[in-house]
């Protein structure tokens, strides 16, 4: 049997709490024996939907929190203040290495804010990138920042290469995924100051496959595995793809119904559509992880269902069982070592 | 009859020129007795794909042009070096008010480069954006700025705001546009500096409808008129539509061959998706102003079809008689007195 991973569960976090959440973290544990979740939350709302299901009781724990941060609430403040919530309670486990991973739906501000000011960063790591999954027509990408440093420095997007690629590699299992820089051309000397700061960074680095720029159009397309960008251009991309998405299938399901004819295809055509959407459901495919924490914090959206949480506690086990941690440690270090090497070569 | 509009087409510019692109020119003038179009470009090949159609004489002239910029030159060097070619000899046209405005699908790069040095600014507009229409839910929206300033300063997004408000009232025909600051979150005091620097100065600024900021996911939808960004953010948005466009096509087109069903359900569904995606084609909306130039420069994108630059041409026409140019100049003027009168007030 494979070691134990504890994740916490914030059950009082996102638009679906406590209900979703719970279903999707008892789905978890009956999907895999090794995993241990502990929920905060209220006590009582949580152990009432606990009841609802059936599963081993050795798998899951539940620590009562009396507070809650509100999805509107300020997260500095919030953070500072309500140390009772499910989400403070839940980092401060982690913190303390009672747990692995914390996966929740609430507050995305504060998330970010207590994974740097309670969880931690990795030591070396400047700043923490939120990290989701995208679809592409020929699997998974890693949009590494889409939410967290809207003004980054060059060298932040240098740490987001290197540990996107480990994610990828180890978590997702692309073999030397292709790390790209989200520019506004194919060219080396294309984009604005802070993408021509960094290109000359990821051309020399060490560890990592760089593949040049990629241009949006081409993200769909999976030209990279890894796509490297500021927080304000990545969330950028997350949400126009969420909007396209819907706006394009729409304007098809209502092509459909234009006429009879049209009518009866789109009945038929129906069931192999929906496999291919499927494709596009971001769900599919876990949480964003905020990389270069100490342990792992991973951000669902706010109406996440079961099945996103789900995903998210497994998403937290290969994360824990492949020791992505202590990779993104040394490759972290040895790069710092390798900016030193060339200022002293220099 | 109303004045005739003269309009200066980039015959080499673009991977289809000469051949669509005289089409194109053909096109618009049997569709308009008020244009007169000046083909610019290497005599030969342009009378010999003139001499293809049938059209009234007195409506195209052509002017022998031995120079050509290519696609990949370099743009600064290229308008300083190639006097003679068919960019730079049109533009000069505009500056002598020779002509109204120039249409090309050539090199971007110079089409820019050329617009400000060239042809020349409006007084008092800081920088020319390019600003092009996108299709949405409920029609068009124009993206101002996608293509020029990839680092802005705040007054220029306020000029963006103006400009984008004045072409979409008086061009598209869309009474009082909902403009809007692209960013990552609907509340005031998110995004990057840039973005937390321009919002109180639209939010103040007088002629314009500001609806507040819109997230990437809405543009779509169809929630603003006019969508005011850097360009760096800006060719995101344009490219990540059309590449997301494309993919969610093809894969949708997959999804019908996937078995017998579905084929025959794709093959009755097939006409009337094919107007619904019409309405996703960009170039049914002309190609991207440069706005804020002395007369107006119109840029298409470098696959421009006969359509395209047809469609282009008719934007000038309706530019030149709705007086945007006189239009852009009062109200700049007008938001300079407002700056200076607050400055004096504070």
């Amino acid at each position: 049997m494979a070691e134990t991973v504890c994740v916490v569960v914030d059950a009082m976090g996102g638009d679906n709490a406590p209900q979703e959440i719970v279903k999707g973290a008892v789905e978890a544990v009956n999907m895999n024996k090794d995993i241990h979740v502990i929920l905060t939350g209220k006590q009582e709302p949580v152990e009432a939907e606990l009841a609802k299901y059936t599963y081993d009781p050795e798998q899951i724990t539940t620590v009562d929190c009396p507070e809650v941060i509100e999805m509107a609430e300020p997260p500095v403040a919030a953070i500072r203040t309500k140390k009772q919530s499910s989400l403070v309670v839940g980092m401060k486990m982690i913190r303390n290495k009672e747990a692995d991973a914390i996966v929740s739906a609430g507050n995305t501000g504060a998330l970010l804010v207590g994974g740097q000011t309670v969880v931690g960063r990795i030591k070396g790591v400047e700043r923490t990138p939120t990290a989701p999954l995208i679809p592409t027509e020929k699997g998974i990408a890693i949009l590494i920042d889409s939410g967290a440093n809207v003004d980054p420095k060059p060298s932040y997007l240098v740490q987001y290469a290197l540990m996107g690629s480990i994610y990828m590699e180890y978590v997702v299992g692309i073999k030397n995924p292709r790390v790209a820089l989200l520019n506004i051309g194919a060219e080396e000397e294309k984009g604005n100051a802070l993408v021509k700061a960094t290109y000359p960074l990821l051309k020399e680095l060490d560890g990592i496959n760089f593949v040049g720029n990629i241009e949006a159009r081409d993200i769909p397309h999976g030209l990279a595995d890894v796509i490297v960008c500021d927080a304000f251009s990545g969330n950028i991309v997350l949400k126009l793809y969420e909007g396209a998405a819907d706006t394009i299938i729409k304007a098809i399901k209502d092509g459909m119904m234009t006429n009879a004819r049209s009518k009866l295809g789109g009945a038929l055509v129906k069931p192999a559509l929906k496999e291919t959407l499927k494709a596009f459901d971001t769900s599919e495919y876990g949480g964003a992880p905020l990389l270069g924490c100490q342990g792992l914090v991973v951000k669902t959206h706010g109406s996440a269902t079961a099945n996103d949480i789900k995903n998210s506690v497994l998403q937290c086990v290969t994360f824990k069982q492949q020791g992505i941690n202590d990779k993104i440690r040394e490759h972290i270090s040895r790069s710092d070592n390798q900016a030193e090497k060339e200022n002293i070569d220099q």
